[in-house]
């Protein structure tokens, strides 16, 4: 019989440390190279588990995948518990844990908050780089949530703005974004939502709305889009008619259509699921982008598993080339 | 914004201190009361996720749940490596990771391949004290791999069995059974598959078949059998006609019907759904169990991820409170 299952080395990072080890640039290479893995067949997600607990009104499930190319397999868990900002806590939860694809083995345990905004800020990013006009000037934001600071600080490191311009339902937490533009020396300014369309070049929707909050007539030609907000049945961010007039890209088809931002044009029958580009395929120049400055280029970042597997793989990396991992006998 | 996230004390507990802490007994208790609490709706698995990863021959995923009564909830997530057994590793490999349901953060990380063997044979063991004859004597085991000397030990301490009969397809293992009813001063006897049905009160099956090892026209009235290999779509361990014969009871009824031993004896209409009585109900005393000392009793033990997460949790409490744990800050 097999003797040596224990004394399994496990590496744990936590969110401490993933904080110090990986930025935005690496968390970019991670995610722009998971898509282009997704797009090759060589990396896919399994299916997600969300449940309402029936408990302290918490939703609780997991998103997972296995990554050939990188070998990376394992699962983020974690959940949405409305009541933690009463203890001072964030309300999303989440860890990720990683698999030896080789033995099923534990091979490490990262903090996943930290890492959630970072890769859902690096999903934008991707689609910004790969489809936004070269041109882009003028930034828009809607929404000021937790998240916005992180999709703001890696939208701007992708073209040359000169401006940022921001909406959101709760004004009093827009201030955040304004920090982040004073830091960098960007002009900022709160506008409404149809001057935010007319400014705009690039808008990011980073929302957790019920209903569509952009106007598709609102909205230029040439404009790259890239709605953050929309991961479950039911929510929306956009007029769905903008799908019709946009060419439309996403991280996973099968999530777009069922709970992303294209859900509501496709039971509008405004698309097909046939319409909507993986952006690995862009990644990979196996289909093309953005065809011309009149575009509109609309991404719907529904946020998949492989994100959250991919950027804890290389936390977990850095912490140990760092010598800032804890490493456990399991 | 919240900033209490960092510093959050888990709880890890090796597959070592696994062994030290936990035992039968507590198994028995902790798989008896979370049955109990599925049959009262407060407790509930979540889907399972399986998948097959296309490396290593590699079948992967979770089972998941939350017990409302035991507050416990989380997953357990590993798989089937086949290639294990040259690196000198169990092919089986799992991990439970448990969350705190009051606010979804990480509790404790627990090793999992003592505790499945450990929760598989406390739930045969459940089944043979609340359903097996008082005064059963003799034992049957299908099976003599790695799991079975758990079942076997767990069994021997429902009723006052006075020798065990043995049968595998792989005879060169049923020494380990041997060597266990030598150490317990037990009378054993290897014999054919017709010989074992006709001489045993209670059989086991714990085998990883796709056929019926046993007929139907074998197993005596008054005997109860724990079929608890089956737990895939085409696995099979007895005749389906067995379950027409019998009262059948199972630890999920939506499992038993899909993936476990009752998919054969559901698929040709010789019972129905309705047929199958959670054991839970028996446990809570909501519904009859054995009824006469003829009565064929047949539990199907599929395996659920509460079972995991209940033995997981008091391993988790009883290193805790025997200072063994190891305590990780993320």
């Amino acid at each position: 019989m097999p003797v040596s299952d224990q004394g399994n080395a496990v590496t744990v990072v936590s969110e401490a440390v993933c904080e110090q080890v990986i930025g935005r640039q690496d968390a970019f290479t991670a995610v722009e190279n998971v898509f282009a893995a997704m797009a090759k067949q060589n990396a896919y997600n399994f299916p997600v588990v969300r449940e309402a607990i029936g408990h302290a009104d918490a939703l609780y499930g997991f998103k997972s995948g296995f990554d050939r190319e990188g070998k990376v397999l394992g699962l983020k868990s974690g959940g949405y518990w409305p009541g933690n900002t009463r203890l001072n806590l964030t309300n999303h939860q989440s860890t990720v844990v990683l698999f030896d694809p080789d033995t099923g083995r534990l091979k490490s345990l990262v903090g996943g908050n930290y890492l959630t905004a970072l890769r859902t800020a690096a999903s934008s990013a991707v689609s910004i780089a790969h489809l936004a006009r070269k041109d882009a000037k003028v930034l828009g934001m809607v929404g000021a949530g937790h998240q916005s600071t992180f999709q703001l600080r890696a939208a701007l490191e992708q073209r040359d703005f000169e401006s940022v311009v921001a909406w959101n339902l709760h004004p009093e937490t827009l201030p955040r974004l304004a920090a982040v533009c004073e830091e960098l020396s960007l002009p900022f300014e709160t506008v409404d939502r149809k001057e935010l369309c007319a400014r705009s070049d690039v808008i990011i929707t980073i929302t957790s709305a019920f209903e569509a909050l952009l106007d598709s007539d609102w909205v230029k030609p040439g404009t790259h889009i890239a709605c953050m907000g929309t991961d479950t049945v039911g929510k929306q961010e956009v007029d769905p008619r903008l799908f019709a007039r946009a060419r439309v890209f996403t991280d996973e088809v099968v999530q777009s259509v069922t709970l992303g931002e294209a859900q509501h044009a496709i039971a509008s029958g405004l698309i097909r699921e046939t319409d909507i580009v993986p952006i690995g395929d862009v990644i990979n120049n196996a289909k093309p982008g953005r065809t011309s400055d009149e575009d509109i280029t609309l991404f719907d970042g529904t946020g998949v598993g492989l994100q959250d597997l991919a950027v804890a793989s290389v936390a977990a990396e850095l912490a140990v080339s760092e010598n800032k991992a804890q490493i456990l006998e399991l």
